[in-house]
């Protein structure tokens, strides 16, 4: 493997210093880019495109050659494992993600296996072989992972939900058949991340993207205790260095100190808690991931860079802190401001260290 | 006015003592009671059943006639205000509300006039007054309205929205222009609260249901402020009684400390704070409401049941607890459910009492 020329994306998740805080922003693969419409044109559905290596790794490296972006991410769907289960997934056309056989049964929990990475979503490993190789060392590459219960959400639901109602009712009502559910979709996160980090990925995110529509003893119970397990199974060492897991739960604000002890290295922090209080609850613990308003991309490039200015002195002075969004590029923003973006993070931010 | 038989909703509120948990539901005049759905086909439109303040009061008594629910609220909709400033509200078959003349510019900011609630927001007032003699003493009435940035949404949007762009456009790139507007709509919600405290509202409630996409700083600014400056506007005596105030940010529950130095008696709060938290952040400076997760009702009597255990007992020993959902009830949950969760709350609580 050639050497990493620009590791400070993993320098700063393992709170080594830095001279510059590293920038990335979910969903940087993505509508706004005008290249990405024609290659998701080009690829026929969108699952057509996550499953072609090919262009998954054209699609990855679209933002980076647009921006000095310090990582570039796996470009796939979250729901990768639950259509390697056997649940069919599909997307209805304006209608988010579907599945033809949701779990909505104890034979249907009963029923599920763990999907083998390299057999069942060989496409995904052959997309991080792919992107690694076009990489070729210049920034480092997240691989990822649905949380257990985020995943449960949409093979209970089977599809998008916006009241959850079949995946918390089996919840309140059939606790031990839930954590079945979770239990084997936990195992599967494992292998599938595990085998990412074989394939090349050099760092892992955790996306929680429904743990914030529970109580906090839900979320402990449900969500948390599921993650907690990933992270204790996953491979923390490959190309010898340290492979950092960030966990991120979309809402989870008020939980990060209880995420800070799940034995991850980072956690993602959204726009609704401010990145000092956010600090001040995990104590160096954890490095922190984010936290800007995605919506702030609406705005002009000046303002932007207020913003920016903004969010990085609400985390202050020293490493741990990789900046991105608070949530996902929205999809009509203008490429020209995630630009102003980016140069403010890495133009501003060497105030905050050395 | 005939005397209050049940004024412990009031007494709560207030942080007076009472023997049992008052309890009353979000949106418990609502489509999951097929009485509601039978008056909502005969009314028309969701606007006409607005309107009309004899149907609006009939479907006000509904669940009060079902369930020994300690207050009513009155049924209106979030939007009055601004289509009584003239932006045409109407409703989309199954997209929500939608106004034909959104204001998305200096002009239409400044044409915003504050509405006379007697002469343009008459059918309110009269719905109030209705349902205050239907009432007949029975239980106290609760009057509402939407928070100032809450409505500042759907006006500048034109409708309901998922991202934010224009709403958050103008906050961050015509900041000036965003306070004129929250201005004129806080003024507004002032004479339109202090009318239905006059017409007969023997608490009022503000719903910010979206300074929950806000940053901290922002939501302080933007969403908060506004709110605090309705506070310090409202009458509070009314009948000889003090009229309570509640604010209830959904998602904010990183916020209510700032939120209980607003001048309010009391805070909404949603299932993701575990009350024993929150009531430790206000240290009984404002009483609680809240904050059973709504899909609870979906799991069995039997389980609704050991959840609402649960929720009195974060709260603990004491008065200032008001039991209600985190959200509105969703309309496709059994009605014997919601009658499980108060006959549990009027069951259970005493023993936190006395």
């Amino acid at each position: 493997m050639t050497e990493l020329k620009n590791d400070r994306f993993l320098r700063a998740l393992l709170h080594q210093p830095v001279e510059v805080t590293p920038v990335w922003m979910m969903r940087q693969a993505g509508r706004y880019l005008p290249e990405y419409r024609r290659t998701r044109s080009q690829a026929g559905s969108f699952l057509d495109l996550c499953k072609n290596p090919h262009l998954a790794c054209e699609v990855t490296m679209q933002p980076l050659r647009r921006f000095p972006l310090d990582a570039a991410i796996l470009f796939s769907d979250i729901l990768t494992i639950p259509d390697a289960m056997g649940l069919g997934l599909y997307f209805a056309e304006g209608e988010g993600p579907r599945f033809t056989n949701p779990v909505q049964d104890e034979a249907a929990v009963k029923a599920l296996g763990v999907p083998d990475p390299e057999q069942d979503l060989g496409y995904v490993m052959d997309a991080v072989r792919t992107i690694r190789r076009e990489l070729d060392g210049t920034v480092p590459l997240i691989g990822f992972s649905g949380s257990p219960w985020t995943l449960a959400t949409y093979m209970v639901e089977g599809g998008s939900t916006k009241s959850f109602s079949k995946v918390k009712g089996m919840m309140f009502e059939r606790p031990e058949l839930m954590h079945q559910l979770l239990s084997t979709t936990a195992e599967s996160v494992i292998s599938y991340l595990n085998a990412q980090i074989a394939a090349g990925a050099q760092a892992v995110m955790i996306f929680d993207t429904w743990g914030g529509v529970l109580s906090p003893s839900d979320y402990r119970t449900f969500s948390l205790a599921y993650m907690k397990r990933i992270v204790q199974g996953l491979t923390r060492e490959s190309e010898g260095r340290r492979v950092p897991v960030i966990l991120f739960t979309k809402g989870g604000g008020q939980w990060l100190g209880a995420m800070a002890e799940s034995g991850c290295d980072a956690l993602g922090v959204d726009w609704t808690t401010d990145l000092a209080v956010a600090r001040e609850l995990v104590k160096d613990r954890v490095a922190l991931q984010g936290n800007i308003d995605p919506s702030i991309l609406y705005a002009s490039p000046q303002r932007i860079r207020s913003a920016v200015a903004e969010v990085l002195a609400s985390y202050g002075y020293g490493s741990g802190h990789v900046f991105n969004l608070g949530h996902g590029i929205h999809p009509d923003v203008n490429p020209d401001h995630a630009a102003a973006l980016v140069e403010a993070v890495h133009e501003l931010s060497p105030a905050y260290h050395g």
